[in-house]
């Protein structure tokens, strides 16, 4: 296994992060560009942006079409490869999406589940006790699925997506119930509360039983609501937006990284998390798929980090 | 002359805080309620957000309906009104506005400028020995000509309305390069620059001679973009909104009014002036018309200014 160059905090060992979620090839057009079937995926994205933290395990599902090449990207940062499987009878789950000028309005072109449709994670021994676990955007009962196999988690961070929020809605509520972290976007928030304040929005969700929850806001930043306060994070001052996708994904993989980097959980870990987890998917935007996020350097991810608190001094 | 309660800044006299700008009647509709001819206009609520921090001056006119109630509201807090004219010939400016559902959108539905048609701001001697003046949204002409009859000023903020920058984008330019503050919102910015991206748009104006700028974004907090770095600022956590008419002009009147208060208007000052602006402005928009900003309390707007800068610590 390579152990490729992370963040050190105090020379603490990081423990290890869970990502469950999904591993797909993205066809992408944007205003400027157009990408073809370029590795993406929460769990792809997520756990690159976890690696410059903690080392990542990687749940998912690929098809025959997968390949080495993106493999290998994978393994160079790190990334423990053991929870990928591979399903020959069929392909990688694959994503196409046009994004419109400005970038606030994505759609869905073409969506193929491929082998993604019959995924059902079954972890491994080890993999069963990893303490800081990423339950990505899958089916919610998949997400309980794997929460029921974890015998010592620390800290589960769940994500979820619109079509959830519709379909499984009483199980998506035991998700966000049983897990530390919700992190989701403005416009789900929305849909999860019928609240378009974000404020009341992220209120009324720990009202209903989730405990710490972060509403991203895209290039407004994000707001955490924890049980002791309020923290409204900006978003850094990207200028080079080449392809959003990924960004949300990148931003909790790098979150929980440092949590699991420092083995700290409470308020004031969580806040530095968030800015680290902001600076990392800031690099993700500025290129097409992970090819900007998989090259990021430590340096960089450090420097935008300063970047962010420089511009929050009041 | 009345002395009001102000904000006390380790006991210094604050300088005066000349606002040049519109009075008027506003009849709003909201989802929630309904206002008609309640006092409302960018100079109105500007002085008034101002009087917490420094003695304003009110330039404006109105007209033969204008209120001795009105006229006392702005008297209490200790504006002085030697420069608010009143045209007996004809009925103060009014405005009707209409906001939809969530507050961000709002239509004009009437708009008569009545006594305000005609207004000529011409200032007193001792108006124009102010040291601290804002140019509220009159047409570009008239900030210029403002700009002109001053003789010492030290710092003026201008702003701008979309209207000025379709039909009078020449003089517009001129005000911007003359005034040491603009102050616009996202809508505003994008139309000056064709930018969408805020942080671009922010950059492009101080290419094009703008020394220092904020952009407001509503609910999402405003940036600060100054030669000596960015300031991002998230808003204040209102959940009671009622009329978000006048939040612009009491963050404007509040900022300057600050820098008034304190005799400082460097980057750090600023930044300090948006906290207290963002408290000032909060106050504004969880009531109709000026009745809450008229009422607070200096105590509440410091309270506001801590939650605000508890939420921002990293």
């Amino acid at each position: 296994m390579i152990t490729p160059r992370r963040i050190n905090f105090k020379g603490r060992t990081p423990e290890p992060v869970l990502v469950v979620g999904s591993v797909a090839y993205d066809s992408i057009i944007t205003p400027h560009a157009t990408g073809k079937r370029i590795l993406g995926g929460s769990a792809a994205y997520a756990c690159l942006a976890a690696s410059y933290f903690a080392p990542p395990r990687i749940v998912g599902v690929v098809g025959h079409d997968f390949l080495e090449r993106d493999r290998k990207k994978l393994a160079k940062r790190g990334i423990d490869l053991d929870g990928l499987l591979t399903d020959s009878t069929g392909r990688t789950f694959s994503w196409s999406g046009r994004y419109h000028e400005n970038y606030n309005r994505r759609d869905t072109e073409d969506l193929q589940l491929n082998v993604f449709e019959h995924f059902k994670p079954r972890l491994t021994e080890t993999h069963r006790a990893s303490p800081f676990v990423m339950l990505g955007n899958i089916r919610p009962d998949l997400q309980l699925n794997v929460l029921d196999q974890l015998t010592s988690p620390r800290f589960v961070l769940a994500d979820t997506i619109d079509i959830w929020i519709e379909t499984q809605r009483e199980r998506l509520a035991e998700v966000m119930r049983r897990a530390d972290l919700l992190v989701i976007n403005d416009t789900e928030s929305t849909k999860l509360t019928g609240e378009a304040n974000v404020i009341i929005a992220g209120r009324k969700l720990r009202e209903h039983g989730c405990r710490t929850v972060i509403i991203k806001k895209g290039e407004h930043g994000a707001v955490l609501f924890h049980e002791e306060g309020l923290f409204t994070l900006p978003a850094y001052p990207v200028t080079e937006l080449r392809d959003p996708t990924g960004a949300g994904d990148s931003f909790a993989g790098a979150l929980l990284g440092y949590l699991a980097a420092t083995g700290s959980t409470d308020f004031a870990a969580l806040r530095q998390a968030m800015i680290y987890g902001t600076a990392v998917a800031s690099l993700t935007v500025e290129a097409f798929s992970t090819d900007r996020l998989a090259k990021a350097g430590c340096t960089e991810i450090r420097a935008r980090r300063k970047a962010l608190l420089q511009m929050m001094k009041a």
